[in-house]
């Protein structure tokens, strides 16, 4: 219907994640319309991103190493060569995004790693996507004291949290997990007996 | 447009909660459907319940007097006259529906309190509909040790329990309210910054 | 969990079209609220309305026949008896608020019979709730010369006019569908093919 | 908060049609996770497009033009230059995907013309996003003898078509409007009175 070089790119668009055919055709429509240096500038945002941005090597979060102008480069990202965090604690997450939300509030002055997901049902060819034997190798220096496993309280990130309580049951650190309540806008009457329990559980 | 008797059950309808006059003429086509001995029975467990239901004079729950064939009637409700419910604890919930939310998770084993609404601003006329002067009076017995505030984590929740614990300081008891955390099925990424904050904090 | 008379009402509320257990608990918590005389009268109109209100015997349309006082009552409703509306046409509908709906615009002068309900299959069971017999009757007589099958455009409606388009073709009536088209505020790009070519046919 | 290369993606991201901040930042972290071979022939395929696609000089629907290899290159659209399109009907629409969606019923066999949006308000700003110069000169060529004013039902869509019927009525042309009617899946409770009008009167 459309001609070969929108569809090609409307296809590309299409497996973006929660974007289906119509919306990716949205976008193209959009592009057509915008000035050629807008287009230009994102193909080569696009391209600096992929060649600029690195995952940390401790971590797993993405940043972008020093400028060799200032000195060497560095193999870790910003919080984790923060000599003003905490090395005790290591904060397990699924997701960039979790980071972010984290490092929001302000709270927590430890380092972080990023699982690169969470598995449904412990399948050896789903737990492939898990970094549990990077995450093994972090948590086994003496330095680390608590292991924070703040997964998503999603039946994936409980399941994940369970697999690797288990697998790290052995090292002898505090593992904890984020605590569970009644959220800020929540209501008794729609809150899930789980949810009610640690709510009344953890008052104060 | 309806016959009038149509018309009024409408209008009747309507004013229920959540009803606008289109479900409330679904209702009456529903009705209209029904057998006469299903509508007459209905007529009967309206009147049946207002005659019957009664509010307990501790708690304000709505409960049945115990049938006098039994002995003396009872204007405690079930929960009240429990010899098996500590009396050193209350907890003061919004409403009868949030009671039997907290009933259902088998834990909590003090009394309640309905304080009969939640209020936005601390409005003399609003904070009318809350039984304030009531929960000081059974809030003031020496067997009262804890008095758990229960409302939702709304701003009107919120609210509510602010202006509680201010009218109940004087009274040298433990006042507490439920944990916030991450609930059930809750994600770091969605999750607002207070709701996180506490998560941290309250993880174990 | 609540007392029995207050179970029992909100067993019998949550069988209501579209409401489940929990509004129907809103519902008597409403009423507990509500004066002793807001109840009585709403148990009053429930069994008056199945008292006064008939089904016309032409259209089956709910209405109150008229008050002896007035003169004979009548078992026609309003529009079957009103001089004033055309005997010519016959507008099927589903059901009563379809011919509310319908009166609402003004525009249609003739009379109505409501079918009763739409099917999904043309199954034996399911087509008895259909008044097709009825409808038959009330088809054949001369002076009806348009019978306009007013079914809604969903499957079940779809289906149900077909199969009265069948049951009706031996009477040479004119038969007509309501007209197909773009409603007010849709938008092409979300239309359904068959929505759209309609609405290109019957351009003007 | 994220790396610069990452910012800057998701605030070119974020201004893409119906994306917020939070989905572009899904877009870059799915990138990320991309091959670089995929995330090159993105920024290849964004390149591309905007060099190949040109708007059709009749009509402005985006094309690309034929290879000269094939012989001349053509300025005019795949059915702008297909001479089994009939040149008596121009179908006014207001984007690419409503051209899209009146072709896939492959009922229409004339022309179209591409406006380039729809106006709220007709103020002089405004309607500068509206091609209609180059609408009525294409209309005003003898060979036009419809013009179908195809903008969607909204208020924008029926604000623009009443403004151009008023510049195109002197030229003598049949000016027609999409029928109106009850869409696929409508149902009549819940038409509005202007549909359910229009599919009365439309009935066939």
């Amino acid at each position: 219907m459309y001609p070969p070089a929108i569809q090609k790119l409307i296809a590309q668009f299409a497996i973006f994640p929660t974007i289906g055919p119509r919306t990716a055709a949205r976008f193209v429509f959009y592009l057509l319309k915008a000035s050629d240096e807008e287009t230009k500038n994102l193909a080569e945002s696009l391209l600096q991103m992929k060649e600029r941005v690195k995952l940390c090597s401790f971590c797993f979060n993405p940043f972008e190493p020093i400028d060799t102008a200032q000195g060497k480069p560095s193999w870790l990202c910003e919080i984790c060569r923060d000599p003003g965090r905490e090395k005790t604690a290591i904060c397990v997450i699924e997701k960039e995004s979790d980071l972010a939300a984290l490092e929001t509030i302000k709270q927590y002055r430890g380092r972080y790693f990023i699982l690169g997901g969470t598995v449904h049902k412990l399948k050896q060819e789903d737990l492939e996507i898990l970094r549990t034997k990077e995450l093994i190798e972090r948590v086994k220096t003496p330095e680390i004291t608590e292991i924070i496993l703040a997964t998503n309280s999603t039946p994936e990130g409980e399941n994940t949290a369970l697999y690797l309580e288990r697998k790290l049951a052995n090292f002898n650190k505090k593992i904890t997990r984020l605590g569970r309540g009644l959220p800020l806008g929540g209501e008794l009457e729609y809150a899930d007996p789980e949810t009610l329990k640690s709510a009344l559980e953890n008052r104060k």
